[in-house]
């Protein structure tokens, strides 16, 4: 097992109508003067952020308002919640919504305590030294930001998408209300079952050994939506199926299943292209990737997918030829999506074959011509995984 | 799922040498006169405490010292530490050890910011409210304080052990070298191991229903113990089954496999008084006790049983026989603990079937006549399970 630091230091607060206690959790970590950031009208419309601010007014929390964070959070945003924090005297920010209105409630809350332009942590300009205090109310089981020290925030201009991480930006608190998830239609509960997924694969395909304890915990985040996610899109409405998927979520991403071992997020890369050109769903796109970057690098450790095939899949070991296992379940991984109404190939999620060249370039150009990870990557081995994506079947 | 929050805000620093490190966190987490707080003369023989003090000197962190802890720690060593504390100005508390070392340095570390007696926070007088930052370099895997917030003290007068939790008593930081637990003996390590399966299946036995997450959870842990505990017993001085084990024994208690549900410790408990009366160690009453348990409750929820022997123990499920494939799960787990050397009934352990009586009187007086959890015993229960755990065998 290589050395490691493990850090999650977010109150999780999860459960049933938690939201109506925001207030109480920001007055325990002494915000006095809040910015209540949030996305589209869905949190408006269901009535999430009236709940909300009454939590704050009934702890007598003076706050602001700051809505309109679009998936792929942009900058222009943060510089106004910047502008605002600074000109009201904003002391704390609660994030309402998914990924993207967290990461740029994470961005604001770095801007607010710099000189400079924030944009400086996301080019590797300036590391994060102050940051206002983040939290969050949960509305979608997907990114994990939620328990995560991480930001993307994506430039307008050349819609260039960049990441930074702190401890100074991790949510001191997370609510979670699983029933806040009900309303998500079926395409979305499914593409953030495979981004959830595709987190605990980062941290699985790995070439450190021994590590059983976290092959194990990712096992269980990998069986738990394996048989959770086909309950919640037959049922939207199953409250115990989607409290699973949305803790499972967090488990995913917070680091707890990843630490002592090397990790591989080539296949997340990958799918990034794809996203950044067709403006796809990010889970739609890695549905599309994951099984295909498997198949293309199932030889180089047959017995990881063989393990992953049999505890994960169920998949009968064939101790004569593992191989057949490995590849039965990555098969049985591309169907499982496929049944949760996933794309498995380019034609299904509207990405061009011929774009692969651009595909390729763009990779090149954010990754460079040789990757990391489980298994090293050239421009030439990137070329045949999308090969493999453009044509893939169940 | 039941409503919950989880809050593991310590910083783990995992692997080798990083005890070597222990100043730089001190420091980091803004200790500037410390106490460094240990137990027997191992710590001192091994160089462990040497290279702890040395770290402290190499950042400039003035400390002082107090040894003496001994297992089921005393309060009388609370106080001293308490007055030391105070007399010398400390400002920050390193234990340097296992359970009972971290146990007796969060006592002091409440105990310093109070003016009244500290047992008072062990009887349910007074809650704790404020406390001296604590860390940890852990040298057993066991108890799971390096990432707790509770704490179990002694009172010498009488021997009665009481516990306390607190959010403020955490760990800041734990250090934890896997290596360090190379030199202890198979029977301590054995010992350890049980309890932190102890650990895992209080959270597993719930009645809490369609909680798969922390049921996978649960099983990863356990699974990662079957397999690891007889690679440590069989080879001491193995590194990677070693640290399979002390991050599963942080896992197992820091509360993350036993979130939303309810639980039962009702075998740790029954086990507790063997302990009490005996001075046994309590891995190896847990070791007697808790396959007895399971064995008197199992009628209670076959299904639950026969999951754990199927997922944990590797039992084929008869599927016409359900409680078969539960009972065999029970006599695989008793199995598995006498091959690590465990005692698994009354005469390995040293305890007289004469005795029931005191112990169930005993167990009366601190849990009362009718305990909760998987489910629920009278005296009469509890007299029955001791008689089950008297004799015992494969």
């Amino acid at each position: 097992m290589d050395n490691f630091n493990f850090y999650s230091p977010t109150e999780f607060v999860f459960g049933k109508d938690r939201e109506n206690d925001c207030g109480k959790y920001v007055k325990k970590y002494g915000g006095t003067k809040v910015l209540v950031h949030y996305g589209s009208g869905s949190v408006v419309k269901s009535g999430l952020l009236d709940r909300v601010k009454a939590s704050l007014k009934a702890e007598g929390i003076a706050f602001v308002e700051l809505g309109g964070v679009k998936p792929n959070p942009r900058d222009v945003l943060v510089y106004e919640g910047i502008d605002l924090c600074k000109k009201e005297g904003v002391d704390f920010i609660v994030a309402v919504g998914g990924g993207s209105t967290i990461d740029s409630s994470k961005a604001i809350a770095a801007g607010v305590k710099y000189d400079g332009d924030f944009r400086d942590f996301y080019c590797g300009k300036a590391a994060i030294a102050a940051a206002l205090p983040v939290a969050t109310v949960l509305t979608i089981a997907a990114a994990g930001s939620e328990g995560s020290e991480s930001s993307v925030i994506t430039k307008e201009e050349g819609m260039v998408k960049r990441g930074t991480g702190s401890d100074l930006i991790r949510p001191k608190f997370s609510i979670m209300n699983p029933a806040l998830t009900c309303t998500l239609p079926a395409y979305q509960t499914a593409c953030g079952a495979t981004d959830i997924m595709a987190h605990v694969f980062g941290r699985y395909f790995t070439n450190a050994e021994e590590v059983e304890i976290t092959d194990r915990l990712c096992e269980a985040g990998l069986t738990t939506m394996v048989g959770e996610t086909p309950r919640v899109v037959a049922d939207p409405d199953n409250y115990e199926a989607r409290a699973n998927i949305m803790w499972a979520g967090t488990v995913a991403h917070n680091g707890v299943v990843g630490v002592g071992r090397s990790q591989d997020w080539n296949s997340h890369g990958i799918e990034h292209e794809l996203s950044g050109l067709y403006d796809c769903a990010h889970g739609a796109g890695l549905a599309v990737i994951m099984p295909c970057w498997m198949e293309y690098v199932c030889s180089h450790n047959v017995m990881r997918f063989a393990q992953m095939a049999n505890r994960v899949f169920g998949v009968a070991m064939n101790f004569e030829n593992p191989e057949e296992t490995a590849r039965k379940g990555i098969k049985a991984f591309r169907s499982f999506l496929k049944s949760i109404g996933m794309p498995i190939n380019f034609t299904e999620l509207g990405a061009k074959e011929e774009d692969i060249p651009v595909l390729v370039k763009n990779f090149v150009a954010a990754k460079g011509e040789n990757t990391g990870g489980f298994v090293n990557l050239t421009p030439s081995d990137v070329t045949e995984i999308y090969k493999i994506a453009a044509h893939a079947t169940v």
